[in-house]
């Protein structure tokens, strides 16, 4: 590999599937000498993401392997996360251990707010959760709360749809069948009353209008994520998932059933765990379907300023990428990233430690200077406050 | 066992399931001087029927053996077939051979009119599809159809759902899940301008209102069986299955994401065969329901009378019998047959062949007094003619 200049600066991209794919072209693209890494356990793919970057390699990488992801962190600038959920957690641990900031998309099951004393003693900066919500939606609201003089009520609501409900599920599967069955699966915490509490999964279902979609349907999904820890003062805050109308009934109906459930089911011949099945059913009914998707989200945040009841609202509204074939999921989710990303080696960001999306929100000159080049990349994001 | 009289009557009921212990129970009460012996593959079950009834004796019988089973059979003065669809034909052509009379419940996929010469040859009459629907539905439309000098429309609607609709599938499993299961995927064949045509299975839908029990809904099943061979000159004829409102949108959902499909789904570790797995979840669902059952049913005869427009119409509505502990569809379905066969042990039938339950119907004497005796169980049958 033959490069024009002295590479000044090395990112790993740990996972090189859609959203991975999406940051690491982009960080390629708009940062000047920069050699990226694409480090995958399947090093075909890896080895394709790397051909389509300038001054793009690619390393073999398994990320169940502690020690080696750790061996292979070592002496980059940044990596960014964009791993399965089941690694997530322990790729920001590894980055710690090697002293590389990270940004992370993968959705981990566990709270990255517990490393922040190992990030903080390491000198590293960590930002969990930057994709588009949790991830753009926590900037929105960390911006919002930041005019507000108090805060009493933040609604988010965020869901990846086809552009035409297609049934049986209404639904285009734009990341793992497993994600989406935890999603669906766990119960999720939102605020009321100030005071975490836990709400059944799928429950909260009510009928909202979107514009220039239409009517959709929204239930609570345990999206606040680090919110749950950041927001103290706030009253009532949700996250809740948009869908076409009639999904979370069907959803519910084979959760009901059984059909989820992880325990086996013996048969004459043979144990057969549900999931397992389900998994296989819905992936099978989904990937046929040639549609684009869409990316539909608004954020609510609600409270006083200046002695007077005030509300702001933002509305994101994202399409598949014809041209490129890009889904609305993978710019949303990769933008938000791989702009953060940038932000972090161009030294725009100060902090140390773990630090959650809202918390560079709360900057006005970075959540400007982010929206105007998540603009530029052609993902709008109105406005509205009353 | 000492019986107090001579017997002069030997009937043999094959199956002591649900409905065969309605049947046995109620022939052994209602004519003198019988023997029944209670046959089942389960000795256990059937010594268990046999104890309840006077002159009841019981025997261990394996429907799938042929010759066992025309062996069994020879000398009685009566088959009742009670045994599960797969069994239902050749046990008819067991009885045939045996030269035995059968009244038979079982509904076996295959059509039992092609045995009419082989019973017509043995001198023996078979009644077949004697239940409910089919069954109690072809001789009202039996009936009806003798009344007009032309028939053009021929309704029928019958369901048996819980007292209440309990989510998830507002269902109650009151005969084998795995006969439920059929009944939705099998094609349905109507009569459409006088020809039969095939519909797609769980098509049709429509929404009926029905006395005393509210708004149901009604969809294309396989059940007018023999009507569709003995109704020549009828326009249009159907039968719908009525289910709680959504019923049937919930199972077109596991159907179309290919959850009774019989083809195995390779996993990592096994292939599963996913109606396999259905059936286990439908039945262990079902099976904790405590309420009682309703046998919900309309027959609509529409035509021409005297030239002018003529309609009839029967309205069924049975409910779980809770002293007793019968459902309402072992009721129905029981006491149908139990009075048809009756009646044939004492000559008030004089067909030869396979003769089906419309062609009783179409016997003015016959009609009323099958009517009395269902009225006597409690099986209210209300007439409306317009």
């Amino acid at each position: 590999m033959e490069s024009q200049c002295a590479i000044e600066l090395k990112i790993i991209v740990l996972g090189c599937g859609k959203i991975g794919s999406v940051i690491a072209r982009d960080l390629a693209e708009s940062i000047d000498n920069v050699e990226i890494v694409a480090a995958d356990k399947n090093k075909a793919q890896a080895s394709a993401l790397a051909k389509q970057l300038k001054n793009g390699t690619c390393i073999s990488l398994d990320a169940g392997d502690y020690r080696g992801l750790v061996d292979s962190l070592k002496g980059f600038d940044l990596a960014v996360g964009a791993l399965p959920g089941n690694h997530g957690f322990n790729a920001i641990k590894a980055a710690i251990e090697a002293e590389v900031n990270m940004v992370d998309v993968s959705f981990a099951p566990e709270s990255p707010l517990i490393l922040n004393s190992e990030a903080n003693d390491a000198g590293v900066t960590v930002i969990p959760d930057c994709g588009v919500a949790p991830g753009l939606s926590n900037i929105l609201v960390g911006y919002a709360v930041s005019k507000l003089d108090r805060t009493r009520e933040v609604h988010i609501m965020a869901g990846g749809i086809p552009e035409q409900p297609i049934p049986p599920l209404d639904f285009i599967l734009t990341w793992s069948v497993e994600g989406l069955i935890d999603e669906y699966m766990r119960n999720p915490r939102i605020i009321e009353k100030g005071r975490v509490v836990e709400v059944p999964a799928l429950s909260g279902l009510e009928e909202v209008f979107f514009p220039c979609i239409g009517k959709l349907e929204a239930f609570y999904t345990d999206g606040l994520r680090t919110l749950l820890h950041t927001m103290s003062g706030v009253e009532n805050m949700w996250e809740k998932t948009l869908r076409y109308k009639g999904h979370a009934e069907k959803i519910i109906l084979l959760k009901s059933l059984g059909f989820f459930d992880d325990a086996p089911i013996v048969t004459d011949n043979t144990q057969i765990v549900p999931r397992v099945l389900t998994a296989k059913l819905m992936e099978r009914s989904l990937k046929g379907i040639e549609l684009g998707d869409i990316l539909a989200m608004t954020v609510e945040v609600a409270g006083d300023s200046l002695g007077e009841e005030a509300r702001l609202k933002y509305i994101v509204l994202d399409r598949y990428d014809k041209e490129k074939k890009v889904t609305a999921m993978a710019r949303t989710t990769g933008y938000t990233a791989s702009i953060i990303a940038r932000k972090l080696v161009q030294g725009a960001i100060d902090h140390v430690g773990v630090v959650p999306p809202e918390k560079l929100g709360m900057d006005c000159a970075f959540f400007e200077d982010f929206l105007s080049e998540l603009n530029n990349k052609g993902v709008k994001v109105e406005g509205i406050s009353t």
